[in-house]
């Protein structure tokens, strides 16, 4: 297997080959350094590439084979991560120059030393939206990332630069994180799988914070496979992490042949119809076709659940950021400064009723998901924006670009509901589509995924160059 | 047995005599309403009696035992419910008048349910502060609640009308809630043993909130026995409960004779030793001697966390009568009144913090835990004041009564872990010790309260008369 050849296979068949000794994995990193080198000039999705560790790392995996160790089921699969993952001895700069005060991660974050016991290589850090705040990666500070699909749109954000990574062919896999839609939109700008799992399913240890009832942790690939095996990497609670479930890891990526069975599937009708465009409505009646999907399911109150998540989200970023924007407001990106001092100023009343709406809205999906177990709904109002671009037009109406983007995501990660971001292929840019379970059923929402890639509704990945 | 000798039996006792035959539920409650007949207007403990209901009651449970069936663990056994447990056909007033607007209550609060189903005999409702804010049951509205050991005297609050019908022998036992102390106060100036759970033990689905993430419910008793038996027919999930654990009952009153070994007890000091007084201090070390305590434990951070918990108080009570405010403040009890206004202006700043203080608190509390199993506190910084009284001494200054009774209770409700109030024996005004466990460990808190009672540490209960 050549190096070039990689690009396009799986992470399994990557750590097979390193593991057989059929592949240097300091060769692999090196190509992909190489490749990094040429492309990420273009596409800026790198903040920073760690090539010594990572040619250190891929040395190590080489050594453990010939000594006759096993190095992992990741053995030498090179990944990034958002700039919110703590880097050890690299400061968590989380896309702001606010945070070039703090010292130093002392460690890794938890799912990268995860990652690095199975064998993965890091290979660098991800451009994202300041502080996780915005759907489009155009930082004030480390400029715009580019869609590999097309450098004059958006690869979405806040996880931007990981996605564009994954899709150039610049990372095998990256994480992300999600608060209100943060994978899911990049997921559905590059052509990519994202997975948001279960609120609570993956410890945030070691991970610049933005809203702690909201934020999520999950993987960008080119396949359901590579999605499916990172995440089994990744599982297990942490007691680091206060919203961590106590429950042991449930892998899936040894159940992605398993059939759905007869479970019934059902389209979100309502608000996710109404403002979705006829390429996201398409997309999702190709799902539902392959799916057999025959319900139309409303989840009532998906408005307020929105409002409420807007005003849950400013209010605990400022909260967070407080000190800062009392003592350097201008340091800020100035997409994200007047969102946060406004949430300095929201009153408890509002908050603890967003909490209130939260509750409810989260009873109303599930009771539909108790009847209804799989739900689809487009990902985004529509496929990739140009940068830039300051308006897109919902249900026939120009809205500002950043706020509406995650207009269909928000509700649902609100409500801590496990979502794999499907990409369904497209003669121009891609859309995602949501696939919808119960809480802890990531089982079911990747399964469909695997059933919707082998019928080939994802098309096959291109990895740029 | 007769029915005066009853009133100084144990729950068990009757529930026996009335499942053989050899006690009428009939000619109990007959009595009691008698009882509370003469005593009730000197002390003010029920808001309503609910004679024909009660009656009703008692002669299905003759009717079953004469038909050879089996009324359950608590045949008979009269009891009482704080102003803020619905009850089917009346309006929950929680102590204000505010809610006279309501619709009578549809059903019983599931607890009253799960106790009818036990064969225990409701026989009214009792007097609490207005909408359950306050320490001292001196309700505007609904006057003061007098304690039986001396009428001058505060029964404590908000459950104060609970804990002085079962304090007087108006009633076996009784049920109420405990925000802040609200069970613990009255059961520490009554000298009653009270049940505060662990948050999310017991569902609150059927009662009047106050504060979502803090309500608990649990019961007064005269006896441990008591206490733990009416635990028990009252555990068990509830879905209309959003904070209830789904974990299954874990019964509690067949333990209590097994010794606690060798289990580390500490004494609480810091906060917990500063602000009590001489009395509480040596009630504490009446405890810790029986108990063989050894260590002393300091929690870091107690004044934030009860300043965190004032802070969520107020902001989430106006949170849930912000219409009733700005609609009708002036018919609020004053001392309510002012606080929730003040409530509704908080930004979300200082709620948002104090729910990041809450954390941070429960994880000292929790390794506390980890290391000494069981704790001792006094449950409040003093006896009962008088009626009106409008300071205490607390660490030699005088500060106001009402809102300091609570100093030693609401760091500890705040993080949720369960609590038995243990009344120590005294020639004066009796008061209580906190015995404290890590979260779903009520079976300590309770063996141990077992083991002291059986040491004599409760004296023997006077019903009053």
């Amino acid at each position: 297997m050549t190096t070039c050849e990689t690009q396009a296979r799986s992470a399994a068949t990557i750590a097979a080959a390193v593991r057989e000794g059929r592949l240097s994995a300091v060769a692999l990193v090196e190509s992909l350094l190489t490749r990094i080198d040429e492309r990420n000039g273009a596409l800026n999705c790198y903040t920073e590439v760690l090539s010594e560790r990572a040619r250190r790392e891929a040395a190590r995996v080489d050594a453990m084979v010939r000594a006759g160790h096993d190095p992992g089921p990741l053995a030498g699969v090179p990944f990034g991560v958002k700039d919110n993952y703590d880097v050890a001895g690299r400061v968590t700069l989380a896309g702001s120059i606010v945070n070039r005060s703090l010292p130093p991660a002392a460690a890794d974050a938890l799912l990268v030393r995860r990652l690095s016991a199975a064998g993965a290589v890091l290979v660098g850090t991800h451009n994202m939206d300041e502080l996780a705040y915005g759907f489009t990666t155009e930082n004030a500070h480390y400029g715009a990332t580019r869609n590999p699909l097309d450098p004059a749109r958006s690869a979405g954000g806040s996880s931007g630069g990981s996605a564009a990574a994954v899709a150039a062919g610049l990372a095998q896999f990256a994480l992300g994180t999600d608060t209100n839609g943060s994978i899911r939109v990049p997921s559905s700008f590059c052509g990519l799988f994202g997975l948001k799992p279960t609120f609570g399913r993956l410890p945030r240890t070691g991970t610049f914070p933005f809203v702690h009832d909201l934020d999520h942790l999950g993987p960008f690939a080119r396949s359901v496979g590579d999605l499916a095996l990172v995440y089994d990497a990744v599982q297990g609670h942490d007691p680091g992490d206060h919203a961590c479930a106590e429950r042991p890891a449930e892998a899936v990526s040894t159940l992605l042949d398993q059939p759905l069975g007869d479970l019934a599937v059902g389209v979100l009708g309502g608000w996710f119809d109404e403002l979705a465009d006829d390429q996201g409505r398409a997309a999702v009646a190709r799902v539902a076709d392959v799916l057999g999907a025959r319900d139309t399911v409303v989840l009532p109150g998906t408005d307020r659940a929105r409002a409420a998540a807007f005003v849950l989200t400013c209010a605990s970023g400022a909260n967070l950021h407080i000190e800062n924007l009392k003592r350097a407001a201008g340091d800020f990106d100035p997409a994200t400064r007047d969102r946060l001092l406004a949430g300095a100023l929201i009153p408890a009343n509002a908050v603890l009723q967003a909490q209130r709406v939260r509750m409810l809205y989260r009873d109303e999906v599930l009771a539909a998901l108790a009847r209804t177990p799989l739900l689809l709904a487009p990902a985004t109002p529509c496929s990739a924006p140009l940068l830039g671009q300051p308006t897109i037009t919902v249900a026939g109406q120009a809205l500002p670009t950043r706020p509406n983007i995650g207009l269909l995501t928000q509700p649902l990660s609100f409500v801590g509901v496990p979502i794999v971001s499907f990409p369904v292929v497209s003669d121009g840019m891609p859309i995602g589509v949501q696939l919808i379970a119960a809480p802890w059923r990531e089982d079911i929402v990747l399964r469909a995924a695997a059933l919707l890639e082998r019928a080939g509704l994802a098309g096959r990945m291109e990895v740029g160059g």
